[in-house]
């Protein structure tokens, strides 16, 4: 123990995958006290050569640190890992992966025993945790009170982004993310599709392809939250949505063209069109968005 | 007409579209010598009045450059535009949007009529033109010659990148980037969806999404693109298939407690499951792009 590790707050994480390995090893190397528990034991072996404690259950592990981070396979693992053991005065910060409504059903089962309650979704793959510059983060959301007095432990592995008191805000923003970022990769998915057959190299394409994914994203991104909030949808910036729609035809024409099945681009022609016969041509694509709600 | 204007080569431009209009302007503002013809002719007022010529016809516009770009609506319109047109010795540079095969058709249809040719597809919209720091440029293929024999007032608008001598490659670049955005705004549409019912500001929401699409759209294509050549599609990165799929319930699950329709997030992870049932779990997705081929 150096004399650094005196002066950190002790940590103990619940759940030993190739995340929660990763976040451990950083709280290691920051000199964090860190207790550890994982189903199967043996996923511990290496962190404890490393340093960390590693506990006889979860119940032991809970009661080693007053902060007790938990990343599971999902919610119902929480669940069980967490059954019957005493949660009384801790502060429970909780990374699996869950549901917004999940998130707050936890939230309230903590209260109920006796937790604060800070919920987490991780914006990141483990070879991002402990590499700042690969720009990795964390929402989170719940408890302010939690989240400001461990900020600096919790800010150790990856940064922080506190998005609310809403438990499930966390959750939303990262389900958000994460969905979008599958459109973006059926996307992807087509447009590779298409010069699969093509005497093109996929990486001389991929370069090109990438930058214009990110070069769309932010503009766009930004105009569809500006027209939500003001409710006008109209554009003189960009090709309005009749022009859009009268460019369909190419789109699917091309995949037809290259043997490549529509499946991926053709659900957000088809909002396109609902749109245009129920709103105006004129109008940016914000109205997608309304036609998605139920 | 001013010295300058002297030393540059003459340019026919069919078409004042919005883009049209933009581009036209530019090789104005360059002091290009510029004929302008569109099928509705007050279209080119404003551009008369700052230097162009305005053509009686398409037949007389394109007898004024030997460099004739076409910017129309759709491969028809070029086509009924050129009708009966004389283009002997001329070099056709066609910038209207159409699928790989109109463009290798529309090449060989120049060819029979004594043209060179050279088919672009712009990544830009018109906003963006004129404006080097915007970053859109023109995929360019066909002919090599004309390509570089041009290349200085073909780089006036947006940059030029050129990919192959296939007159199609343009096309087939332009749909597959622009295929991809689409796929993106879906993921977009869904994510904003999302929220719309929370107390979540779009505006704060924005930079967030965006950026996580910017951030994760660079390594997932380049290593998309390098699976495709190497034909390993395994991983040890990033969440394997198998994981990914697990993970597809949480999605599925927020969307119906927010109340959004998955339409737009449900083919990819259709496309997951599939791969997943007939290929690894180790793999990455890439997978999912070979079962969009037919």
């Amino acid at each position: 123990m150096t004399q650094n590790t005196a002066e950190k707050s002790p940590v103990t994480l619940l759940g030993l995958g190739a995340m929660g390995t990763a976040l451990a090893r950083t709280w290691l190397d920051a000199g964090h006290p860190l207790t550890v528990w994982n189903r199967t034991p043996s996923r511990a072996d290496a962190l404890v050569s490393e340093g960390a404690k590693a506990a006889d259950g979860a119940a032991a592990a809970v009661a080693a640190s007053s902060l007790v981070i938990v990343c599971l396979l999902d919610d119902a693992s929480v669940g069980a890992a967490l059954d019957g053991v005493d949660l009384t005065g801790k502060d429970l910060v909780n990374l699996t992966t869950t549901t917004p409504a999940q998130a707050r059903a936890r939230a309230a089962w903590a209260a109920e025993r006796g937790a604060r309650y800070l919920d987490g979704g991780i914006m990141a793959v483990p070879p991002m945790v402990g590499v700042p510059e690969a720009g990795g983060y964390v929402f989170y959301s719940g408890s302010r009170e939690l989240f400001e007095l461990h900020q600096e432990a919790l800010a150790v592995p990856v940064g922080t982004v506190y998005v609310g008191e809403d438990a499930g805000f966390a959750a939303l923003h990262d389900v958000a993310l994460l969905s979008a970022m599958y459109g973006m990769f059926g996307g992807v998915a087509h447009a590779f599709a298409l010069i699969r057959r093509e005497d093109i190299d996929p990486s001389a394409f991929a370069p090109l392809l990438s930058g214009w994914i990110a070069a769309m994203a932010g503009p766009s991104v930004l105009q569809t939250a500006a027209q939500l909030k003001s409710g006008d949808y109209t554009t003189d910036v960009v090709s309005n949505l009749a022009m859009q729609v009268a460019g369909t035809p190419t789109f699917e024409r091309t995949a037809a063209e290259q043997g490549v099945s529509p499946e991926l681009i053709q659900p957000y022609f088809e909002l396109m069109r609902r749109r245009l016969a129920v709103g105006s041509g004129e109008e940016d694509l914000t109205g997608v968005v309304d036609l998605l709600l139920k």
